[in-house]
């Protein structure tokens, strides 16, 4: 059963706005997490806690499970098909990469005859409201009638499990319908949340081979279609479906409406061509060849390919979690975005990555809410979870104390700037460096060792909560402050700064502020271990014996309370490593290895973010066995559900994680203050891999093998280093 | 209206078993909590979470508002009487600490007559279950007819309030009501709560002086009682209400009758006597004389009512913070008991005492099991609030993490032994003392430094949470660990080890384990303030600018996020100068007296357990003004409504602290290994005072003044401590 749960998520359709799951289109016996989701649509949820503190978010945005567009049943004389009826004699599905389509194809028999089912479904890239299915019914053997009945059915509701902590637990119904009605040929369904009385419209059009009628029904649309049929003969439906919202427009239906007529008069044929030229262009700067094992390379264009489902592109949405490929974590957008899946999207399609950032400007006064929430007197604080921008996080210490996160996403600034020069996004994102600068400034004070402590903090790893001085943090705390700094400086240079700053009052003296408490950030080091410690009091607990806890009491997080977890050095992921790969200036090669094989050893990778990063900096030191089984169990993280619980819906920060390792990892990529890095590193089960990197416009081909090189395949020649060595790229 | 709300508190009257707010029989208009209750009598409530975690309660208890039995209504001539009609002529409330009873006193008018109305009421300590109303209304010149209408009503529910997390904010039913019938004279009702299934009777009967009759109605029971009255005649009715529950009685209904045939048979003139003779008993331990000053003598004698009226005598009950008088924290057991409320009935009711230390031993599986779910390989683990065992906090930050409580609960069974030398009793709370110790020994470690530290837990103070090496808890940990040690030698001494040690497969082993981390405990000192540091990191932190800190700011947890407070050097309570005062031993004049001067910047005193610790160290400590001023405080608090919130109940540890600064303050008792001290220090403004203390059996009167004395009052003679000089008291 979990298989087929699975499947629906492998083979879910998405193009970062809509997002249908892999179900079976004539339906399941059995279990079945039947989704139907559009990226950033949510209803509002309340968050009732058995004793509320001050400051404890009162309701949270939750990911609708919109009504089924996915049914389409089929009789022949009156039988239904289903594959748990008659003799299923085949059964494949595929997901297309190139083409950007997943396939079913279907033999099966009953007592009527013998048919061919073949089905094609997309979500389109090119016009992301519509979801196409293109279902032919081909007779092997049959002479008779063949029907078809497709649904839109909005007496839906989102899953639940009541013991996932990583699901929602409470059976509530957030969408409802409001009007259904046949326009001409056309079915209209308009919807609206529960409590956050979103939108929605649905239109549906028809291609069919058959005689056809539509009905309105009390849940929704039916349309059936019927044709007789002989032997060797085809009925051929397809299905236009366009889905809108008013989170994006005004009036979703009239848009719908104008988008169905656009896409049904191109016709499903030019729709397919137009999602393969999109696939190409994508795949020309996104593409990783791997030499020498089809295994990984089947892994790796799955996970860019998912990366690209999931992304948010229109500065509304961002990427969720789990993408739009479940209900884990209900749809809500994390640092996974800024750290882990963000950097393919700037060195590949950069566009999409500057709609992410777009989101966390647009959601700007929502982290300046949260900050004055959590007690602040400036700044902005982006919350731990969300999807419109204001805190979805119930458990703070876990939640809302990871300030890292708002250094992430002014990473992320600082890091489009370097790749991109994008001065012109700049000049509004500055904006973004300024507040979340001004929030260090307000958290972050001298101690009287005349270094800057950032008290009660959680770093990545959850495992130890609400500390003094994460590393992890101060470190990302330090780089948003001397980025702000740099950045502006830049731009006034252009003037282009005082978009920004006249906005928020920006007085520069502020600028010295945070180059002092930049400057002088504590970061926590022990002389001893040579190493960084995690927090300041990390290094004094105890190491937690990872030997002998059993097997099954894994992910810890599972079977002890979180009190017990903070008592011992042991780490769900990836943290103090994690900055080190981030931000590597300054620390020495012995403290990158002694800090890396001491977390390596309490490190239980509970967390599917956590050995993409171990990878990285296992090849970034020369533990080249190390890098490669990290890179391997990273790779095929969903496709082979490795935390078991893929069928909630994609680990997108590990897919994203999976081209880090590449890039990052065996090529040592880093994008540095002064430019693009390298540090070339073929893992010896490989013939050769290589790559594409967009930099300042330009797209580069990076090829490591016997030989090694950078090409550059389109735009004005730029600058790199490889091993440190300045190289001019044309 | 509030000042009604907190009469209805102030007026309750309680004997440790049922408590009756004081309300007006006739009922109210507007805001009221009318409430009935039984100490330890809980329904079931679920405690959902917007994010679980492994550990999280899923369930707690919850003290349930009882049927209501103080209602009476009165009639004249069919026109109702009610303070919100008529002319209030005069309206007087009075609680009788002697006698034990609360009066009201009404002259009332209307255009029928003039009337007046005394009603005294009594919750019996002699029998507890007996809940007694005298009802009588005289005519000053009104002729016609009288009637009461007497109810049960088991259409209640809890108090709510959906915005402070001190109560709770769900509105359920908790109880239903069973069966209601008349049998003879007896009305009864038996009741069930909906989750627990805790059943609970009510019988009642009366002595009437009218013709009476009785129904059964939707909700209980009515009883009607008519009578013809002329000018200066009386209406005289005794309403006898006994209330029995399951928790105590297999047959509650059997046992509530025959406690009624008893207590009516004695008839209210006899069982009001009764209750006079107790208080003497009481008193003639109880007693605190202020000489000088009838304010304070006033608030110290409603005080040491109040903890009588609050505590728990059975074992099955304790005391709950807001005892028997309100519904503030839903009833629970928490530290207060231990650490505020025991030293009163352990130096004045060691009998009650012991029935408090009864509680802690009858849970002492699920303080093995709360262990268990906190990750612990052994040892007990006490919950931070409890009514049956389990743990009923939601929030472990500022709840389970306090395992000060543990340590709390093993200093009083110390205590206790040291102060009856009780040694039979003592073979039993061995027990617990050797389960609590493990707990220490699985939760400390042995760091570098070669000391024991303890990580991750939260001490007293709330504004600060999830530490480590908080230095209560640390010196709490020691004391249990090293008095587990003492204790069982001095009971294998007497032959009296193994009930407990053979119960618990204790090893004498372990006692050397209990030295060692006990002596070898990590306690944090700042060499430079030369002051302990409440936790490794506190002193670390920024201070909170207090005297910049708006008045309307205040509590601070109702106006900051928690992780906010966290992040700052503020405290809500005393936490190491409650260590200060509990374990002296060891730290020199000078650390308390910085450390004392240090923390009192500091504190807030937002919990009510503050000011009376502060006010009895700056006793110790000679800062007598301040001792004064923080007594006062602590003395009036209830009366005066200091904390805004005694609506929902006492406070009852303060009432406790109050007796606390009289003895442990200005007569500087202490209770060590080596015996009772004293060190007497007289407030400027008194001319003496003296109070009462039971040691070993003996009864010693303790006057301070210009001359100072240790009298023997009854009992075999005793040896104490004066400023530190063996006395010898006979």
């Amino acid at each position: 059963m979990n298989d087929r749960l699975l499947e629906e998520t492998l083979y879910h359709v998405a193009n970062g706005y809509i997002g249908v799951r892999g179900c079976f289109e004539e339906g399941h016996k059995g279990e079945s997490i039947r989704g139907c989701y559009i990226n950033g649509f949510y209803d509002t949820v309340p968050l009732n806690y058995p004793e509320k503190l001050y400051g404890f978010p009162d309701e949270a945005q939750r990911l609708v499970n919109l009504p089924d567009v996915q049914t389409i049943r089929l009789f022949m004389d009156g039988e239904e098909f289903s594959l748990f009826s008659g003799e299923v004699l085949g059964h494949k599905r595929k997901l297309d990469t190139q083409k950007g389509v997943t396939y079913r194809d279907i033999l099966w028999k009953n007592e009527k005859g013998t048919f061919e089912i073949k089905i094609t479904r997309m979500a389109s890239f090119v016009h992301p409201e519509l979801f196409l299915i293109v279902y032919s019914v081909k007779s092997v053997d049959f002479s008779g009638e063949i029907e078809l009945a497709c649904n839109i059915n909005c007496d839906v509701s989102n899953f639940t499990d009541e013991n996932d902590p990583r699901v929602a637990s409470e059976k509530i119904k957030h969408i409802f319908m409001d009007t259904n009605k046949i326009v001409g040929d056309v079915s209209i369904v308009e919807c609206k949340t529960a409590v956050s009385k979103l939108g929605l419209s649905i239109c549906r059009q028809f291609v069919a081979g058959g005689d056809i009628a539509h009905f309105a029904t009390k849940n929704g649309c039916e349309t059936r279609i019927k044709s007789k049929i002989l032997p060797n003969q085809s009925l051929t439906t397809e299905v236009y479906t366009i889905l809108s919202d008013t989170r994006r427009r005004n009036n979703p239906t009239q848009h719908a409406l104008e988008k169905l007529n656009e896409c049904f008069n191109l016709g499903a044929e030019n729709l397919l061509q137009g999602q393969a030229d999109f696939l190409a262009d994508f795949w020309m700067c996104a593409r990783v060849d791997i030499g020498g094992c089809d295994e990984l390379n089947d892994g790796m264009e799955f996970n860019l390919y998912q990366l690209l489902q999931s992304a948010g592109r229109d500065g509304i949405s961002n990427v969720a979690s789990k993408g739009v490929s479940g209900e884990g974590y209900e749809g809500h957008y994390f640092w996974d975005t800024e750290i882990y899946i963000f950097p393919f999207f700037l060195f590949t399609q950069p566009e999409t990555a500057k709609q992410l950032l777009r989101f966390r400007l647009n959601t700007l006064d929502g982290a300046r809410n949260h900050a004055i929430v959590m007690g602040h007197k400036k700044g902005a604080l982006y919350p731990w979870r969300t999807i419109s921008g204001s805190e979805c996080s119930s458990f703070f210490p876990a939640g809302s104390a990871q300030y890292h996160l708002t250094g992430d996403v002014a990473h992320a600034f600082i890091q489009y700037y370097y790749a991109t020069d994008d001065l012109d996004f700049m000049q509004y994102g500055l904006e973004v460096l300024l507040e979340t600068a001004r929030l260090w400034l307000d958290t972050a004070n001298l101690g009287s060792d005349r270094k800057y402590h950032i008290h009660s903090v959680t770093g990545p790893d959850e495992y130890t909560c609400c500390v003094s001085d994460n590393y992890y943090t101060n470190r990302t705390a330090q780089h948003n402050l001397l980025g702000a700094v740099e950045v502006y400086a830049r731009l006034k240079k252009a003037g282009l700064h005082s978009f920004a700053s006249d906005k928020i009052n920006f007085d520069e003296s502020e600028l010295l502020e945070f180059a002092r408490v930049g400057n002088a950030m504590f970061l926590p080091y022990d002389e001893k271990l040579g190493i960084h410690a995690q927090d300041s009091s990390f290094l004094t607990k105890p190491v937690w014996n990872l030997d002998d806890t059993p097997k099954e009491k894994f992910p810890l997080l599972l079977h002890y309370h979180p009190l017990y977890l903070y008592r011992f050095q042991v780490c769900k992921q990836a943290d103090t490593v994690l900055s080190h790969f981030l931000f590597e200036d300054g620390v020495s090669e012995d403290v990158l290895r002694k800090s890396y094989l001491y977390y390596d050893k309490i490190t239980t990778h509970d967390s599917s973010l956590s050995v993409c990063v171990f990878g990285i900096m296992a090849s970034r030191l020369g533990f080249y066995e190390k890098a490669y089984s990290y890179f391997s169990e990273t790779v095929r993280g969903d496709l082979d559900n490795t935390h078991g619980n893929t069928k909630d819906g994609l680990h997108v920060a590990n897919l994203g994680g999976s081209w880090l390792a590449v890039a990052c990892g065996f090529a040592g990529l880093r994008l540095r203050k002064n430019g693009l890095h390298f540090r070339f590193s073929l893992p010896k089960q490989w013939e050769e891999y290589s790559f594409r990197v967009r930099y300042h416009g330009s797209l580069l081909k990076v090829s490591v093998g016997k030989e090694s090189k950078v090409e550059l395949l389109s735009g004005g020649s730029v600058t790199v280093f490889i091993d440190g060595v300045e190289t001019k790229i044309k």
